[in-house]
């Protein structure tokens, strides 16, 4: 048996960046510099844009205190894309690989770039080129297929749990009723980990709108409205994603009863965050509009600051994500297949995680589902809530959230 | 001489939330423990409203580790109210405190609540009764009279500059130009705040935009264009407040365009917050429609987790509004005057504030100006940006930012 293949490294970046992608980012430089059968790891500027253009930083050269300290940086250090190369796009990427010598490709991002790894690794094995190809996944959005969760999700939903105990609060002081627009586009997990802020009984969110169920205008009136007369206030968690009973996006309604323009991503999304402070905005006026008797009431988008906020992450997730990087390296040594970095939660009463390599076709496959979706023993039978055992799954990816006071005794006047 | 009047004391607090408002009342609880004169200590639930209501906490009787979460905990744990007390509910106010044998009165608010209490202490004085009312200040706004800085504002700073940092990294991994809208209602303190966020040369914020210069869309088009031409992206600060060349509020004029209804407080002020959110909107559209060359533009609206978010705080802000808080009990027993405590920055090389004690007159003024605005030394000459001097006043009341690291060198391909 011979050792692994001598060559060089190529790794890259890709889509909406996370607290913890660097995390995997520095996970793999530091494997890759334990060991000399990979000459240079060469990092993409800007995911498969920089391959394409030849751009690179040369990874194995850097500081390891700066190292340190990319890792806990939030968004992508080495630029991201939103580039989906197709057939010729890979042949260009695939020629640079050749050019450079390149026989380790790793790719950090969501399903999309797993989808672009598989084609790379095709065109490799159509052309008898040794190329190792090993996807790591990072998405908010939690909706990876195979894997139990992704890197990037924990510290995400760390900084959704803690605005939502910070704006529960807010709201008990000033009351009225307050709605929060949160990031993931056909999946409701982050939305669903904004129930991890309920401490006391009448703490908020009180309601929550997942994409996987149909929102219907009325029906979300009358459920904040009952809300409302049980505490006398009301605390939302809307999903941008949310879409009415025809399937059609609630974002796109409504940026088109505002005749805004509707943004589409290179990839044929529509680009929610490009209307989501309309969807904010448009609730907050159904609800003026239907309910007089509420006198107060305000909307918020939460935007890119779920993803990128820094100083607030996962403890958990942080070290999950450097592991998978890690991994992605180990197994490029050790096994004899390509694929995507997974990770499994262990039969135990502690939370604990192992890894293993699932095949690029699990976790991009030619047909649908590409993504996942929150399972429904998490929903309410009314689709308007998540259940308390959604926090077994989510509450260890989180770790602890900021503690709170309050006061309980009131003085008889 | 005698000592201080015995009797009862009363506090509240008033107006939007902070991070550190409950630091300004845990430091009057512990200060008032202290002291026998002060028999109970009632905590009004929800400010004023609490008062005519007479729904208090007993605050004399809370345990100690309850009170230090308490302290670190954001928004207003007594509740708080937007009510604006008249003449007539200022009556009610002081047959209230006359029942209770109220003698001393600490309000923590903004300049509204400095209002109410000046009501208040001329009803007393004019019925003398002896009641003794301090102002204790609070706005993430900065924008009080009289005092250097307010409470509040160095833990929104923090959160803004923070997210910034996030943002703009954000931005440079995946580009295109990025606006956020940052609260404020007259005043630009916290919007530029965000230049804290600026590390390496080409950081963001690249165009800050303030309350205190008129605004033009059509330079603000371009304006951005030409940072888009020269680094490839664009962050953007604009304040919720900003004005047309008329004084007429963008936020008003982009929600009568979209034909939203427009929400006002009970003090008359147009709700920023309820039109925020298509103010980021509106601005995205015009640049999409008007810079066809570029292609991504976002736009987010940071809204209430600037003053709520739990966790993220200035140091320095919690323990000034914990002193305010002190010295307002303490200048009840010492000083023969009413008044509101105010920080003043004391000549030094490195950071020191006192405290005095302003009559409520100053604070609270019969004719405008009521509050204040970023100083034009501050303000470049075209009116888009904050000068970096702006650094030194800022920065002592924020602390320390989130490190972040970044890769350099790129290898010649």
């Amino acid at each position: 048996m011979t050792g692994p293949r001598t060559g060089n490294a190529v790794v890259g970046q890709a889509g909406g960046p996370t607290a913890v992608i660097n995390q995997s980012l520095v996970g793999i430089i530091q494997e890759v510099q334990k060991y000399n059968h990979i000459g240079r790891l060469l990092g993409a500027r800007h995911g498969v844009r920089g391959i394409i253009n030849e751009q690179f930083y040369d990874l194995k050269r850097q500081p390891t205190n700066m190292l340190e300290l990319v890792a806990q940086t939030p968004a992508a250090a080495l630029g991201a894309t939103r580039d989906k190369p197709d057939e010729e796009y890979c042949e260009r990427i695939f020629k640079v690989f050749t050019k450079f010598d390149v026989r380790y490709f790793f790719y950090i991002g969501g399903n999309d770039s797993a989808q672009t790894a598989r084609i790379v690794n095709r065109i490799a094995a159509d052309a008898k080129y040794e190329l190792r190809v090993i996807h790591v996944p990072k998405t908010i959005d939690n909706d990876l297929l195979v894997t139990d969760h992704c890197p990037g999700y924990g510290s995400a939903a760390k900084f959704v749990a803690s605005a939502f105990i910070g704006d529960n609060l807010d709201n008990r002081a000033l009351q009225g009723v307050k709605i929060n627009i949160l990031m993931g586009r056909n999946a409701g997990f982050l939305t669903a980990a904004s129930i991890l802020a309920r401490q006391r009984p009448d703490d908020g969110p009180h309601l929550v709108y997942l994409p996987e169920r149909p929102f219907n205008i009325d029906k979300f009136v009358s459920d904040v409205e009952a809300v409302y007369d049980r505490y006398g206030r009301c605390v939302v968690a809307v999903s941008e994603g949310i879409v009415d009973e025809a399937g059609e996006l609630w974002a796109k309604k409504v940026s088109i009863l505002k005749s805004d323009s509707v943004q589409k991503d290179p990839h044929g999304n529509i680009e929610l965050s490009a209307g989501a402070g309309s969807l904010a905005d448009y609730l907050a006026g159904a609800l003026r509009a239907k309910c007089k008797s509420i006198k107060r009431v305000r909307a918020d988008t939460f935007g890119y600051l779920q993803r990128s906020f820094p100083g607030v992450y996962s403890e958990v997730d942080a070290w999950e994500a450097r592991l998978v990087g890690q991994m992605a390296v180990s197994y490029s040594l050790d096994a004899d297949q390509d694929g995507s970095v997974a990770l499994v939660r262990l039969p135990s009463t502690t939370y604990t995680v192992g890894t293993k390599l699932v095949p690029l076709a699990e976790v991009a496959p030619d047909k649908p589902p590409f993504t996942t979706v929150v399972p429904d023993e998490y929903i309410n039978e009314a689709g308007n809530n998540v259940l308390n055992s959604f926090r077994e799954y989510v509450g260890p990816l989180v770790g602890d959230l900021p503690k709170v006071g309050w006061f309980e005794q009131i003085s008889p006047s």
